[in-house]
């Protein structure tokens, strides 16, 4: 298996940044990934401040990667093979103005900010020394994922219909995530694995690691308008905005538009099902945009 | 075990209404409560308009219950020993102007209204006949259930610190409700019951059924701000607001707060951990007030 | 002018409450407004705490004013004559979890409060010292005045549809203020008369002031949805939602069906032109519920 | 007078083009901008459609100019000394899912879509003609200005700290508008005139023209984070963020952060201040992020 081991990470999703790596459909390979504080963070003296990681250097990609036979107009398939943690510790974070329980850039408010703070959490035997008292199983994931947008430099901080910063705990081993294609050659981009992350993030961190990720990609010939998921129990689409309501709406409606273009379900009655069996993802509430799942058991759908 | 046949139903919560039921803590007993459309919803020609379900007539509650030594301040706990459903089937709509993925009458907008619709889905075996080909286990729910407030009346149709219309489906068999208490004897109401109910209730309408609750009340002395619910695995919190963030939000810190007061979390410890372990259900996205629910793992919590 | 001197103040809008004063279509009657914080804060020691200011006493209220010949279904029609401040001070305060550059009861965050703070204006010659250096033209308005909802009992502290605690600028002398009437005798409630206000009262609070409001009801027998304001120069509707857009939304679409009902603009021709010649009033974003102001300017009515 | 004629238009929003004009600090210059259509729309049958206007020519911008002297860091200034319409008609449009009262591509709903619809206005004698009966007096406004981001390529379509597609009636002649620099040489873009905008845009369309605008840059050395504008009354800052409350609270923020560093005012202060004499315009809630103007009364800024 070959492994792209990046010279250079990127901090913006664009097909203005030279192809790093090329691979053909089909071919299983492994990526390089740094973490999300590209190594900085390493003891809880280590609190995260602009100094230590200046704007430009936040979450790291890897990439790009240049998939070949691969059109604007197509779905780009990533199988996730494998996610391999390559250090002992994890390292979560408290940024000041970053989270989902704190005034922000964004929710801008007279209250004085949180401090900012590091854990540093062991990782051994598959599981994670939060403190003495608790540790974690590791559940692996990408936390951000995607490929370059026709025309726009978009941060790495931030989702979007070109996947990127989902913090999606379900872009883990043996899912595959579709995304659309913009450009030629996709411009595959990854980075940023968490060791484990809890729904809506809502610190801001998870547990940061860098990481090997083995995968697999594939193209399908039609045109998708957000990223999907999908997992042995089921089908997924990601959306991605503010406020919350809005990433689940975009999520809800590329669900039951998936059904009925695939599925031959009447639009109504999809609706309608939705609001029986569907199950939502609060995938993140803490980046630019936020990110929600929705979700269909794929025992319900037609054969 | 005593059964309370309410005579009337109510489209508000409020201490005003006088006391119909009254139980004694400890006590088991069983509640009749209507579905949503108070049975006007039998067959699928019988569509849903303002006609038929005038505003004042939505969502009927069973009530007040008047809880004996439950003072203003306390903590009413709710155990829900069983709910069955009272019909051979269970009525699903598409109510204009309501649901997660239309204009309402709070998202006001000049697009054309969704036309309204009516499901009629059998339910036998403990299965809801959706479709020749979609059966769905039935997992039955309280979905409106709360107390009075202290001095408003507020439609049974919004959720709120009192509880109320939540619409969450961890309000099941086995598990308990915590709802913060207002008035002396507390006024419990409840009604809205659905067969099954996907997260978010994305059309506004789960599978309606009038049902019997069967229930056991307790009280602890001392105050919540929010309903909380525990499950076998799950201390949880609610919050309900709009927009959607605002509602996780509130259940994120009351259960930070819970973790804080009751399980001597460090706050900070208890927010970098919930990034990493918690669970959130989106219950409701179609009520005046949207509900979320913010979960922590027992197995994390210290002795 | 027959003056009604309230002998009790509520803090819900409900028509539970018994009519205290009864006023004719037509007649010109004055009414005495306590200010907000019902005569508890008088110097800038007295600061605001639910020991001082509890919920069930802010905002007081005065009324139920029956207005006889006016049913449900009516528009009820408020003449605001004149407002004379009965003060030779206001104050203006900080309170805990309220205002828009905070956290608060429903932005719940994890950062410490703003500190409770009075700041009192002597008010003389129709100019407010906020400072040595600073003094503001006295412009009263009412903040809260609305009719009794059918079923419910609604917070002073809320908007609606019915108006209440709209803290609206344009609810001025010289202006007309429309309400649906959801009872017979419409139930009318004022008070929270505001020295001077700025666009969204940002704080959280006005200069709060007692007052004398000299009104003159009328009657139009037709329905309307939410409040309307009619100035010299122009006409509005009032929306009030969470988030802020929903409130522009509301207010906007209402604005849009004014033209086309009464003005027999033509939809789109209508929403193309308020996309150039509207003004939009951000009246408060700090209430349970943000109010927002959509206008028309009266030189664009066809004739 | 040197003139810029753009021999080329960007979508973006990115210091990664070439710049094609260069001007001096105080140099007065006049440049060439082209409508929000590039033209494509001249009569009432040119409906816009993605065939007639792909997203890659949407909203052209002129520029980049390069600003010598001016330093990442700095603060450009630019004075709008005048604008000159250069048709004799202006286009305003509905663009399906586009606007503020429909559904959209971030607000996903299932109701159909608005149908697409041009207007055409003559213009002459400083009047509009939107219609035989309604005239509407020129009032010019640069719809889009600003600067290139450090990283990022931003779409010209969505404003943000970098100015951009913000739709402030403000940008006027006589006013000044002050944008934080992130690249050596700014990188000024403009473009998007309108003869005139209604606050919030609600449509998504103003009247639509191509325009000479007249110039002057200054540079201030200290740094600010989102754009300002001054006009003889106010001094304003700008906000774009969604929910739109996230847009008014960054405007109102930095008002109140300007008030305290440049007027030494007490923070606590301004915020109590601003809640009596700040004006808001809600100047776009139609784009990726909304946009929202702070005022302040310079008569109240201490000497």
């Amino acid at each position: 298996m070959r492994i792209f081991k990046p010279l250079k990470h990127y901090s913006t999703y664009s097909a203005s940044h030279p192809p790093a790596f090329e691979v053909a459909l089909g071919e299983r390979f492994c990526v390089e990934t740094a973490d999300a504080y590209r190594g900085k963070i390493q003891k809880e003296e280590d609190i995260p401040t602009l100094d230590r990681i200046p704007f430009e250097n936040a979450n790291p990609q890897s990439g790009p990667i240049y998939i070949k036979g691969v059109e604007k107009g197509d779905t780009l398939v990533v199988e996730i093979l494998d996610i391999i943690i390559k250090a002992k510790q994890g390292a979560t974070t408290m940024v000041p103005d970053m989270g989902g329980l704190t005034r922000t850039d964004i929710t801008r408010l007279l209250n004085e900010p949180l401090p900012p703070r590091t854990k540093i959490c062991p990782i051994n035997n598959g599981l994670i020394h939060f403190s003495d008292t608790i540790q974690i199983p590791v559940e692996p994931m990408i936390g951000t994922i995607g490929v370059a947008p026709e025309f726009e430099a978009i941060s790495s901080l931030t989702p979007g219909p070109h996947g990127g910063n989902m913090d999606c705990p379900d872009v883990c081993v043996g899912n595959k995530v579709m995304l659309p294609v913009f450009v030629k050659g996709a411009f595959l981009f990854l980075g940023d694995v968490h060791a484990v992350q809890g729904d809506g993030e809502i610190s801001g961190s998870a547990i940061e690691v860098p990481a090997e990720c083995m995968l697999k990609v594939d193209v399908v010939k039609k045109r998708i308008n957000w990223p999907r998921i999908e997992s042995k129990d089921y089908i997924m689409t990601v959306g991605s905005a503010r406020p919350l309501e809005d990433a689940l709406r975009i999520a809800m409606v590329e669900l039951i538009e998936w059904l009925v273009e695939e599925y031959k379900f009447d639009k109504f009655d999809a609706y309608q099902l939705c609001s029986q069996v569907a199950k939502i993802r609060v995938a993140q509430i803490v980046d630019p945009l936020y990110t929600m799942v929705a979700k269909f058991p794929k025992k319900y759908l037609k054969k």
